[in-house]
């Protein structure tokens, strides 16, 4: 399946007045380290979107265990697989470690969605080329 | 159970280039709804900090659900309960609805946290007084 | 010059390690009060970028004095208006109180702004409907 | 005076229905900017307030120019330097560059602040440490 790996510094305005990163960005690190993982599939988001004439993959289920908090400037690293792909959504796993510490768990259920002409979004099959990165 | 609703409008900067809040948006406004369920008891989640020497209830797990995505100017309404209390761990649900129909629920797993004196996060006993309140 | 008025508590979640408010947050609150603004010109802004076909109106320049820090609970009040319409821009002035006293004063200067056919953004004149309104 | 480069790559979650950067975050990404200034100063950020026994250097005003939008996946180049040290304060300006082209210019006033015993914030002077650094 596919898998990678990316670094990222945890900031002050990441994190909350208890000095430990406020929970929700931890989920837009996730969101973003699965933009990562389209690109190392060979779609950059903004050209999945474009190549492809969807919306993005929105979620329908996602869920985070938190084991160890992570401070402003904590140098962590997120590991981002894919775990399963079906017909129109597929689900993705995410590590963040901070010197080889687990910190945070976590897993998406995405949806493969376009906009349809009324401007509603609807849910369509994962292309095979993608569907074939992913799996690989 | 302690049971508290709000509502609140969604913002422009809530929302992605989809249009739809990006999901992270929705844990922020569970963790701010929590709080009001902290007022609901009894404690503006200031005096709850103060009073009982605490740093926050941080949380060690949380999962939700997407059922119909949120825009920008929808009014929508999000019911808080406590689920379950535990020595010092408790559950807290969120019902998110926009006109009757639900578009999100989440499910937060919060633990009652002191800083010691080295700086670290300790987990203590739920104080009885706050534990009587959420049952109630 | 047309003026509204709207409170809002700070959340957890918008504060730092040093128990403020994160400065780029107060930019989020003037941002919505800018909507509700419009809103009360007569145009919910889901609303005016659909009437108008437009893709919104965002900032050329903005620019803030932080007076005295605000922190999560406190319920502030934020009064916004129309400083000035030029032919296709326009500003916005913020102040923002808690129990009267100014915490935050800001200014924005927006673009009344379209998507031409190859996706660019460009300026427009302020139609006249709208400047109108935003004179009264 | 003191100088630093940093590149970052624009996030989906930093964007707004128009495609385009949230204007708030740019004062994000301009934060985090400054803080690596600390960095290439000698001081991290956390070293810095642990050290100094300072709780930051919070804003007091602050002000940007909006010349081009930015989009997800834009990797900018954002280049900060002090503009001047004054007794308690000091001025960074930053520039935000996409292949070289200028996007946004900031600039930002802080005060040197501590917590005095009763929790109010306090401004202080600059050490002399830090201060020779700034203007290096």
């Amino acid at each position: 399946m596919l898998t990678n790996t990316t670094r990222r510094r945890i900031e002050w305005g990441d994190c909350d007045p208890a000095g430990i990163v406020f929970n929700p960005n931890f989920f837009s690190y996730f969101d973003h380290s699965t933009a990562l993982l389209y690109e190392a599939a060979g779609w950059p988001k903004a050209r999945m979107l474009a190549d492809f004439g969807i919306a993005g993959c929105p979620l329908v289920a996602t869920k985070a265990n938190f084991r160890r908090p992570c401070r402003f400037g904590d140098d962590v690293e997120i590991t981002s697989r894919i775990l399963d792909v079906r017909t129109s959504s597929f689900d993705v796993g995410h590590t963040l470690t901070l010197a080889g510490e687990i910190c945070v768990e976590g897993e998406e259920t995405r949806v493969w969605t376009e906009t349809d002409p009324e401007g509603r979004l609807k849910s369509r099959p994962v292309p095979d080329a993608v569907r074939e990165r992913f799996l690989a």
